[in-house]
């Protein structure tokens, strides 16, 4: 009998284990239940994937603010869970989420509002696309 | 008049300014332009970014191998770019793709073919969904 390689197991098995990079995170993706859009991307610590999970409620970790984060503990906007999945390496997760509000701090619903063009010359230009506020930031964050 | 500070200009302005982190690399994540599914989550360097934006073929950059890598150069399985986004702080890629064959080296349509699901005593179990092969990675991969 041949003995499971680590990678097997980490690949093939049943059990979580999320393999956090050298500052304790995972990269991860949230998209909106409903139509599928990549609504942001972020980060978990192995705390805030253990709430998250607990919860049923989007638990992030701010590398800016070095501090676990519950998604809308400002804004209101919060994430429920309607799936969690992990990758075949385990270091990232996808959550398909209902998202209250937007996701984005500047009031988007998504974090991805402006597509990428490429210009005559080969060069690459921005253009807003689902770009409509659906919350003002200055109202919400009290900036 | 005000001055747009360095944060409008990256949040709201139209030039492609991309963040790379400390070692040089964007967060990507490809999602299937058809049923919008997250396919994987990998890396893109300045080469692979701009490689990608000219060739409308998707290149990443591999930590493991430390090397630039058009995807599906080994499997032929590769990524067809459909529509590109950035997000609001410019350090992440969406790409919409074509995906021909899987995107994951264990033969799956996707890298998320595991779900995690939450036990009675509060732990974490996966389950496989969207789970089958569509290619032999032992034939493709030539292990």
């Amino acid at each position: 009998m041949s003995t499971p390689s680590v990678s097997n197991d980490i690949e093939e098995g049943l059990a979580l284990k999320p393999k956090f990079d050298a500052a304790g995170l995972l990269t991860c993706v949230a998209t909106d239940a409903g139509t599928g859009e990549v609504l942001m991307v972020a980060h978990m610590n192995e705390e805030a994937l253990r709430k998250t999970i607990a919860s049923g409620e989007v638990w992030y970790f701010s590398r800016s603010r070095n501090a676990l984060w519950r998604k809308g503990e400002t804004s209101g906007h919060v994430q429920r869970v309607v799936e969690m999945r992990t990758d075949c390496d385990q270091d990232a997760i996808w959550i398909r989420v209902e998202q209250s509000g937007g996701a984005c701090h500047t009031g988007r619903r998504s974090c991805f509002y402006r597509m990428i063009g490429r210009t005559e010359d080969g060069g690459a230009r921005l253009s807003f696309v689902d770009a409509k506020r659906q919350f003002d930031p200055n109202a919400v964050y009290r900036k």
